[in-house]
């Protein structure tokens, strides 16, 4: 098992600051808690073997037919069976990028390119990866990206998925932090979900909605085989008690969805601007809800030590493939916390 | 993914007494629903991807090194994992038995042969299983055995795994249901997993502390490489935060395991003498927390049927190899619902 950069469990006799996970700070939905509660008992069925509630109240938040959505245990089960699923001979994964994709390749032992897409310039990242496109591969993609933050708009991919299409190729794209965006929904792929019968939408239910730990991740595909072939990998009962429960209330949760809109686009630029600031510091544009900043004196390690000092946990490099050791990754927290941060790194590198 | 029997959803309408999961009636351990209450703000965070306090606990309840633990989405997540990281050349399984072994082999694309063991004469059984036990192979039992709810002694299994590791073999037994046993821990290979480097030993804990839609499961092996194998094959936090919070209270929930052992044992005898007093039933002695029964004259289906109409659920055949079309399985429940079951089938077939 990999392990991942911020491992606050490693520093569990400290009181942290968790700046390695990126998670809505507004934390665990009280419509969700209100209901866990009311429906405790729950837990002594077996979930709905087919999850037909959950898929229901899935499709209803994206306007997305039952029948398309795949629901597993977070979005790692997803992307990981639809690696495994799909009979490919060559997977391309978009660097820098979140490991996980590079494992799952590893685990279904298929093929696997890393090619920079990411860069300082979209464009040139984008020529790079039509250059290593061929017949019958995958591409994957997270959007916007984990770590770089970086945003690819609708029209661009829409081009994609249609030159893979002609080469019979697939597309996974991993939206699990498309809802953080500042222009949600309009660019989020599952718009067009209905245009394109090779384009698989991975979407995480937990991180923007603070829960992390319900494990609730499903796969949007407007292609029956796949969909069959998907479940066909799975392990029944994927998916648990307390995630379809989850399901069922927060995708209606206008209150936290609206309160968590206002603290993004207030948090976004104001970590990002006091962060431009600082000495030595180079952080990347973002649309997500964490920075990636290139680090011109000290390491990643080195500063993380010296952060952890001031019980502030940020996110090494590993756990990413294409990073340097100079880059770390903060996640976006509420103000309080982020002035602590900036201060924090005032005190180190000014 | 395959369907199991008795699908509750599937009446969700109807208010059913469900004789189709073994669960245990006592339902859901007061001790894990305060703590989850108190806890519930943890869903914020990642879950300990080493699971480092939940090993622990499984370690101390049955006294195992920590080293020795994977822990999984359920039992079901362990077993697929252990047959996918075993590099045999064969696996067999001993039947008749629950499908999803099958399953596992398959996914895994590996060789599988289903032999009979579980037969009237258990002797009979093991002579036949000896017989095909072959070089590089995996044998998969179930102890006790569902749906026979066959108890195979510690000196058998013994003798087996003995003569599996001469042979170059493994043993991977599922001892989801051996707690409900009288003589348990007696009869749990856990005692001996030192003494041998080619068992698995399967466990879920949440059929005897009735919780399965918290989804816990795990093995126990007494092999370093062998574990990194499976992790290496796992999902990064496939065990989800109500589930490491469950780990933590249910094991050393001293009442709910006292309360537990005086309801099975029983409402075992006490269900099996009324259902052996029964014309044209022939209930199959059971040491578990369910009972295998034979019906002469209508088949599951139509008892299923004639049952559903008196709000009674029980478990056809689908879900298991190696069954008639004649057995089906009910779960030993509380002495009110017990009764309810026995009345309805005499009402039908007396």
């Amino acid at each position: 098992m990999n392990l991942h950069g911020g491992d606050i469990y490693k520093y569990k006799d400290k009181n942290l600051i968790d700046f390695s996970s990126n998670i809505n700070p507004l934390g665990v939905p009280k419509s969700f808690k209100c209901k866990l509660k009311a429906q405790i008992d729950n837990f002594t069925k077996y979930p709905d073997i087919r999850y037909q509630e959950l898929r229901a109240t899935i499709g209803e938040y994206l306007d997305v037919p039952c029948n398309d959505i795949v629901v597993g245990n977070g979005a790692v089960e997803i992307i990981y069976k639809s690696v495994s699923a799909l009979d490919v001979d060559q997977i391309i994964i978009g660097t820098p990028t979140f490991s996980e994709y590079k494992r799952a390749a590893d685990i279904a032992q298929k093929p696997c390119k890393e090619v920079e897409v990411f860069t300082e310039d979209k464009n040139v990242g984008f020529e790079n990866l039509y250059n290593h496109i061929s017949h019958n591969s995958l591409v994957v993609l997270c959007n916007p990206n984990n770590p770089t933050g970086t945003l690819i708009d609708v029209e661009t991919i829409s081009r994609l998925a249609q030159k893979l299409h002609d080469k019979n190729s697939w597309l996974l794209l991993d939206e699990a932090f498309i809802e953080f965006t500042a222009e949600y929904p309009f660019n989020s792929m599952t718009s067009r979900l209905n245009k394109f019968n090779n384009l698989i939408i991975v979407r995480a239910a937990t991180k923007y909605f603070g829960i992390p730990g319900v494990r609730l991740g499903y796969g949007l595909i407007n292609n029956k085989e796949m969909v069959k072939r998907i479940k066909e990998q799975m392990e029944p009962w994927s998916v648990n008690t307390a995630a379809a429960i989850a399901g069922t209330t927060i995708f209606k949760d206008q209150e936290y969805i609206k309160k968590t809109r206002k603290w993004i686009n207030d948090e976004r630029g104001f970590l990002f601007k006091q962060l431009k600031r600082i000495d030595n510091l180079t952080p990347i544009p973002t649309q997500a809800n964490f920075i990636l900043i290139k680090s011109n004196v000290l390491d990643a390690w080195q500063l993380q030590e010296r952060l952890l000092a001031k019980n502030i946990l940020i996110r090494t490099p590993e756990g990413f493939t294409g990073l340097s050791n100079n880059d770390f990754r903060v996640a976006i927290k509420d103000r309080n916390s982020n002035k602590k941060l900036v201060a924090a790194l005032k005190e180190i590198l000014m």
